[in-house]
């Protein structure tokens, strides 16, 4: 498909992917609402949580006791607007789209948190799959919902998190189909990025899982596998949000799938040797 | 220096070396007190700090926001007395030594703290380096300290860690004395364990780091540098204890220096690819 374009206030079309991250959050800040899929090419997007600071602990342990599933970037404090992974930038207008839950139920879809915040809402920002993508197809292996232009496939596992305080729920993992002789490779490749979650969790046989069905994702799209690819599974950044959603906080916001943060920080400075 | 031994309660004499951690522990609640060094090779040693529910949010936060130097093992929630780093055990008593501090105050070095335990304390197990310093010895790179058989020098520095919340101090550093072949080698191995302090934050210069004597540290021992050496500098676990303690939590409990938490983890556990 035709690279993308988007209309700046000049109204000349620009390449997201060429955007800096402070250029492509003020568009947001602006008013556009995109998802962020190819945006501020080599630059970390990620997933956001934001609950009240009574609940901050608990999401923090959690984190701590499932690293694969929620892997932290950073965290800004009891109303903290902004933050080094956001410079000069504010986490009530910067992402382009949001979602709010009141007492764990969805209620609005907004663009522009501001008119929910309140100075004990602390911040976390999770990483997120994107980062190793990248990296997976400079190595030459294909993704398949990428290729196919759809979400990533991402199921609810019988396998539980470690749980924290409040919080508590199944592990969920997205699924990427790899050609068998790229299987070690993914591997290797995807395990140096510990902080957007690593390795696989699980290589071949769903039903291992409790997954009945691999075409019947619980969230995203199913993808198909070709002959000879095996299914690969990751920890996914659907299990935290999952269990502080369930957990029925007074007040918890995220980002909306797919429209994601846009972070100052390079996929590279997540690369460990 | 000949191997030590322990008297176990047949009074046979065993090599703590070879100690299961779950044994090495036992022993140390029967009351034995003893520094950790060498006991249960190839198992992870890990620092302690304990604080009330109050204090734990910000301890977690400024884990996260350093995690070169408060890489955090396991975290046990309020009034938790084990968890699956020492399984069976008690932290109450499984270390041979511990430090109390109240109001920020140093009270007592007891070999048990049943007499403190609340129900509000959560305890932070954090990584040590001790586990790399294996992995260097077995790549040929003599720890001068243990060859000098003293404890590593320990340095504060003008580089201020990232504060949370209540929590701020400057980061403390260990030093080892690398030959200059071998410094690419130390950096390229201690990489690999970023759970216990990873790769250096700093080669070379003292002086950058605020450092005006490398034979006065502030913690710990000096050690002799030989003609070829270069220092080398990495987080070092009292970076977080010396915050904690600066914060003046009304109890706080750490283990006594080199009397550690001997884990059921295993050093290569904490190894990435």
């Amino acid at each position: 498909m035709p690279p993308r374009t988007v209309t700046d206030r000049a109204a000349a079309p620009v390449d997201p992917a060429s955007l800096a991250p402070a250029e492509a959050r003020a568009l947001f800040r602006g008013g556009l609402a995109s998802p962020t899929a190819g945006w501020s090419r080599g630059f970390t997007q990620a997933n956001l949580i934001i609950v009240p600071r009574a609940q901050a602990f608990d999401v923090l342990l959690f984190a701590q006791r499932n690293p694969k599933s929620c892997p932290i970037l950073g965290v800004q404090g009891a109303g903290e607007t902004s933050g080094p992974l956001l410079a000069g930038g504010d986490i009530r207008t910067d992402l382009p789209r949001y979602t709010v839950y009141e007492d764990g139920v969805l209620v609005a879809e907004p663009g522009d948190i501001t008119g929910w915040w309140r100075d004990d809402l602390v911040t976390f920002i999770i990483g997120c799959s994107f980062t190793f993508e990248a990296a997976l197809q400079d190595a030459g292996i294909r993704i398949a919902h990428i290729e196919q232009g759809v979400n990533v496939p991402m199921y609810r596992t019988t396998v539980r998190s470690a749980s924290a305080g409040a919080l508590a729920g199944p592990m969920v993992v997205s699924m990427r189909p790899i050609p068998a002789a790229q299987v070690a490779d993914a591997v290797r490749i995807t395990a140096r990025y510990p902080a957007v979650h690593g390795a696989p969790v699980h290589v071949g046989d769903p039903a291992v899982l409790g997954i009945v069905d691999l075409a019947a994702p619980d969230f995203g799209d199913a993808v198909e596998l070709r002959d000879g690819d095996v299914p690969v599974f990751w920890a996914c950044g659907v299990t935290p949000q999952a269990a502080v959603m369930e957990s029925r906080p007074s007040l918890a916001i995220g980002h909306a799938p797919g429209f994601m943060l846009i972070t100052d920080a390079r996929d590279s400075d997540y690369l460990v040797p």
